[in-house]
């Protein structure tokens, strides 16, 4: 038999925004080769939109055009449903839901819905033999899902990070590169259209803290817990801060951790500072990056595009792929009933600091501030204070490895002092 | 059915150094994440080494003993035999198919025996109904076979790249860091073992140029052809050339670099400068870096340990851990009946070069030399002269886009200036 001549996989794609459209155009495109690499044809048999009349970039005349995507999900020709709508509940549930109860296998790039409902889907499709897919909703077009679930399949995994939101990055670089303060910049993206409608999604660390959950889910065996990351934006990094931890061989990123401690899950998705030298720390504008870290392969640093037409749609088809050759696999890579819910751990794992603090010029004002310091069971790795002509000066501090409670003690301790002026910002660093 | 009670995997292990005695103790270590990832048991029932006296860093009392890797092969209570044997070959080669017609699947990191048999042992496998994998035998941990033939199948690939052979890595980043030159670095390499018996396999560039034809063969859908590779080494590379690429902005790496061109599948592993700010740029020591270009996906960039017992045994029970799931994929990612024969392109696609020679103090110097490029063909981008006591000084040139033909047609009209001392060097500068 040849691969022509098997039994087609058909597809049903929901959702025919950018994603949409570059699947449509890749099955087109690439009809020979995807053929030939899983062995049968890959077909589009329907699709739907909320517009049939919207001008979209593709020939879609061959295709039924359903506009409820949960009738499209049921249709007798439609073996996989493509859900590229996105959105955690309304239509983009209902017609997963629909597709795993009509005994379609579902492909997804949304990760909104994996981080809020996945256990509960991942046991839906198992119970009736299905699989759920969702390469496309992590870092884009990085093979990342499948290289944490597959690749390092024999690793137990010790901590999973990532610049895993584009917009976020982009800013960052953009306000250190041309010297401009956040708000200029988060106006910039918003007219570049970098920023989702809702942009706290984005610079709130929403969507990739939705990211972070379902790594974490997959590396430790555990049921996503979205609620339990620790979400900070980037909306308070200043200028400032990108300079002086410039100055001290720093970038900042917004960068996720997940790690399973003695004290629990720790999953956090924060701002962090880490080597200008480091992979992380070199990584610039819209760029994605994973760093996954396993007990027998060490570090894999994975690096590529986290959004767009092209990349999205690279990873929906690798998991279409995977599907017309037979690889299955339950949704986070075990039984969904075998994960265990996690404790979350409530403190962080402890780190280095990064200190800036306004220092008023008096007698014995550094002093005050490094035994407040000392006091506090933080003790000074490194200390700049710059030049000034005014009554304080900015100090910055790197700490020891110490924990957030002390620091936050510390920050507590210094109003106390009548040395600092205003509010003290505190960085974690990273080690990577 | 739990996964404790599912029927077991039967490994049967041959060779006993440093990666199948990782690959033992990850299956002792992790037994239980084993099953629980994989839905059954993976146990090792038998092993081969030469030896069976050696001290090892493992338990193996429980396990079959067998002196002949053949017998072990086509044992009854083996499902899948192991290869970390090595060697093109002799023992591992016999084995292999000794297993594949005893119906056995196959995981092995011989990156040499695919290179030289890959084809057919690809076929050999298939025409049984099994399947040889072999993540381990390219780039270590990364699991960059698995993303190129699975990960990336929606995309025609592009361009495959990769430093990754880590010794060679390892001794060009030690001659400039410690500004020593080759032969000194080269014998500190051998003392830390970091080279193969035979060394020409590192620094001549085979070992890596296996790799690069089996990433080759995967990523265009042809037969593996190593011995279409371009090869050359890192003895002629100086630490003169090292710092001088360095002023001008570039890093030197012994890089592989396989496309489809008009003119047929190019395939090298040569030293190629890249821009010292690019990832391949900026990888230091002994790591390994793939890059894969898709037409969908762009650039993806993976980075990790390319060697080492945890690395490559990770890589090992991937493998391992797939075919106890059930994924099976043929070995290119496409029946091996289908790849075709690659036309070899016999030149390399256009690039710009660095280029150094050693000009004499003579009036008119600089003018004959930027004669005979331009009558070449070859236009000069930038050049840097640099200050002398002597009779002749260095000139570092960096050409617009060109082609080796005319690189080697003016370093063959050279001579004729008697303006030119010695021997020039060039050096193709990679687009990264």
């Amino acid at each position: 038999m040849t691969a022509a001549s098997a039994s087609p996989l058909r597809l049903g794609i929901a959702g025919l925004g950018t994603v949409g459209i570059g699947v449509v155009k890749i099955v087109q495109r690439h009809a020979d080769l995807i053929a030939a690499r899983s062995g049968r044809p890959v077909v589009i048999t329907a699709v739907s939109a909320r517009d049939r009349t919207k001008n979209r970039d593709a020939d879609l005349s061959n295709y039924a055009w359903e506009v409820d995507p949960v009738a499209l999900a049921a249709r007798d020709d439609v073996d996989v449903f493509v859900e590229l709508m996105g959105g955690h509940e309304g239509a983009a549930k209902d017609a997963t839901e629909a597709a795993l109860a009509a005994g379609k296998d579902v492909v997804t790039a949304n990760k909104a819905l994996l981080a809020h409902h996945g256990q509960a889907l991942a046991e839906m499709a198992e119970a009736v033999g299905h699989v759920i897919r969702f390469e496309a909703a992590v870092a884009g077009g990085i093979p990342v899902i499948k290289a944490l679930t597959e690749g390092l399949a024999g690793n137990q995994i010790r901590r999973v990070m990532g610049v895993m939101n584009g917009t976020c990055n982009y800013i960052l670089t953009r306000m250190e590169t041309a010297g401009l303060p956040y708000d200029t910049v988060f106006e910039e993206a918003r007219q570049l259209g970098y920023l989702e409608a809702d942009p706290n999604l984005d610079v709130g660390g929403i969507d990739a803290g939705h990211k972070l959950s379902i790594l974490a889910a997959i590396a430790f065996g555990t049921k996503v817990r979205f609620d339990d990351v620790v979400l900070e934006g980037i909306g308070r990094i200043s200028i400032d801060d990108i300079r002086r931890a410039g100055d001290m061989g720093y970038k900042i990123k917004l960068l996720g951790v997940a790690q399973m401690t003695g004290r629990g899950l720790e999953q956090r998705m924060t701002p962090c500072l880490v080597p200008a030298s480091s992979p992380l720390g070199q990584l610039q504008g819209g760029t994605n990056m994973v760093v996954l870290e396993g007990d027998s392969v060490g570090q894999i640093v994975l690096r590529g595009a986290g959004a767009g037409e092209g990349p999205t749609a690279s990873a929906v088809m690798g998991d279409v792929l995977d599907l017309a050759r037979g690889l299955r696999l339950p949704t986070f890579g075990q039984p969904a009933t075998t994960l265990v819910t996690p404790v979350a751990a409530v403190t962080s794992a402890p780190a280095a600091y990064y200190l800036r603090l306004q220092l008023m010029d008096k007698p014995g004002a550094l002093a005050k501030v490094a035994t407040v310091l000392g006091d506090a069971g933080v003790s000074i790795s490194r200390m700049r204070q710059y030049g000034h002509a005014d009554t304080s000066a900015p100090v910055l501090i790197v700490t020891h490895k110490t924990t957030r409670d002390a620091i936050d003690l510390a920050i507590a301790a210094f109003p106390a002092t009548h040395v600092v002026e205003g509010e003290p910002v505190a960085i974690r660093i990273e080690e990577v």
